[in-house]
């Protein structure tokens, strides 16, 4: 199933529209690329809605907010709305200013997210109001363990209920559910933590996965967290080949994409049912 | 001649002020360095005229037009204008939106430009005020074939009769034309599509060409058009070495043209006249 | 001593707050990671005091200053004085515009800086209004020399009298300064030049130091500059392997950085009491 979702990005090649931060947008259009769709990065409020009819999907990353983009996301959030069009969130740094938080809120409020996707701390935050967020890295208070796993699954499978969303709450360990099924994903590598925008790209490959299969939100997320993570696993293998640091793992998570097929996704993801 | 071109670009470095997108902003300042120009990056309306006047070129690159940014093209436009500098033009998705469209259109109506480049789809859109432009790449009804070829630089010349620019029309195969002249060239890979912002990065090269050769506007901009597509190429030839994706294929690209050599443009230049 | 900032890093983990320019955000917030600190992003008026308060130190890059970031430094600068902060400044382009020139003198009056970096011709124009800036690079009318190092030295020791900021001087030679006592440093690469963005990562690197050494900010400094100069000579004995260019040389300097051990830095950093 998770082989079908990326075959179809493959297939169908979606016009990706985001709305980004400035820190990771090269990044997050290469690996949009790199997975199979096709990105369009347009912020004014005056053309968001023009930009976002002629696509697939809607990436919306408040990475680097500000007053003028919050409202190209509301505006571009309500248009994919209305256009039956599947939009993603990625509530980046939530709970780490009032104006953030009070972003994030608003955005809940005003457009329907199919998926959101965050680490523990950003998704606490949008579910309680509170977290132990720490800038833009979850903190190690709120980190899934063997132990809280099975409370962390029923807390995203209730969150997806009070939003309508898919959750995907992302980490050492991976949890995407709606309000029925949650699965549980075990790939990825402690070095993606060392590169700036490994989330926000992920964010943006689950918008390219949405986009080519709006039918079914549960396993395009999944899916693209699958990839993701085992991108970040053959980065490795191929770093220690080259014996590279931070900077060309950077590289080869998006050279992975580019190179991953169906197959390996199949026999790679390490996707478990709960 | 094309050679003589590059070879200018090394001896002038060229400064070249940049108003251009966030998204592709980095590989631009890093290709402009590695041809051997000198990037200025700014865009606030308050210091473009100062930064252009202590430059040799100007980029304009609509590719995430706001309304803060569009007044400062206009008015950095106008004062190289005044200088007699060059400017080259990039309608990233002239076509897609109605705002693009009228930016694109008060562009073309406020600046004289020395050059625009864009593909195929972008650059009809100019011409006629539609096109089948499809986000930012160019449609495949509009491709260039060689049953249409004639009538592509037909076209082309007649745009530059109208604009009084030369014209670079660039895709899978290049044109470049002014009014009584044309280039047709057969430089590049199709993996150059596959990273996002090969074709700003074209423009910021011209823009570097053009400073170092504002007397040879037709030349210089033909000549960076083959040199890029000749960088596509070889690092191409290098990625195959490294069995690597499309991640490496970027900084190779960069990597190429920083080694670029004026023999090298004379031997795998496929530059024809028309 | 210079070992010991570079452990404080790693060991602390300083959070960054960086207001920059978005032509090198990337790089920065890589290389912010890859020497040990964890950088955040944020520039709305809105919430810069919010996340500065979380971070360690802050960092103010006016590169692609704008009206509305303008405000966010001044905002921020006030709010890390207050709080007993670190905070680093990078005067891009001081020199090349009025209102980069007032935008300058501005932050200089109103925020206490902990350390000004920036190439000769920039930190001239701090100190006396007028230099011989062409752009974002230091003029070569003036370059340090061996015949004018003692002044130069005398002259960054003054300024750091004028502004109680450490003063850091860099380029082929690097003087990083306070009132009473003066290191050059000989350590980097020309190569580094051709890569945009290696002084807005310096920059970025000395902010994690200063978070990390708020009690040593003339050896966190140092030790920085020394650090990120290694990082140059050890990335471009690395590119000579690979044969690389310009592309690759700026990811292997992030790659040296993520890294770096204290040995190495205590073998290789070529630092000279003056």
């Amino acid at each position: 199933m998770f082989e079908e979702v990326l075959q179809n990005v493959r297939n169908r090649a979606p016009i990706v529209h985001s709305i980004t931060n400035y820190v990771t947008v090269n990044d997050c259009a290469n690996i949009i690329l790199a997975c199979g769709g096709s990105p369009i990065m347009a912020d004014d409020v005056g053309e968001v809605c023009d930009i976002t009819s002629i696509c697939s999907s809607l990436v919306i990353n408040m990475g680097t907010l500000n007053e003028r983009t919050m409202q190209s996301m509301i505006t571009a959030g309500k248009k994919a709305n209305e256009l039956g069009h599947p939009v993603v969130f990625d509530p980046v740094g939530a709970g780490a200013s009032n104006m953030r938080n009070e972003a994030a809120e608003r955005l809940l409020k005003e457009v329907k997210f199919s998926v959101i996707r965050g680490n523990i701390s950003e998704i606490k935050f949008l579910a309680t109001g509170s977290s132990n967020t720490q800038g833009v890295d979850a903190s190690v208070a709120d980190a899934i363990t063997p132990e809280n796993i099975d409370s962390v699954v029923a807390f995203a499978k209730s969150l997806s209920v009070a939003t309508g969303s898919v959750i995907a709450i992302t980490g050492a360990t991976d949890i995407v559910a709606n309000a029925r099924k949650a699965y549980v994903i075990r790939n990825g590598h402690p070095m993606m933590s060392r590169v700036t925008g490994t989330g926000c790209m992920l964010t943006a490959v689950i918008g390219s996965f949405i986009g080519a299969n709006p039918d079914s939100l549960l396993e395009a997320a999944a899916g693209a967290v699958a990839a993701m993570g085992l991108c970040g696993e053959l980065a490795w293998k191929k770093l220690d080949q080259v014996d590279g640091g931070t900077g060309t793992y950077r590289i080869l998570l998006i050279d992975a994409m580019s190179k991953l097929t169906v197959p390996m996704l199949k026999e790679g993801g390490k996707i478990e049912d709960r």
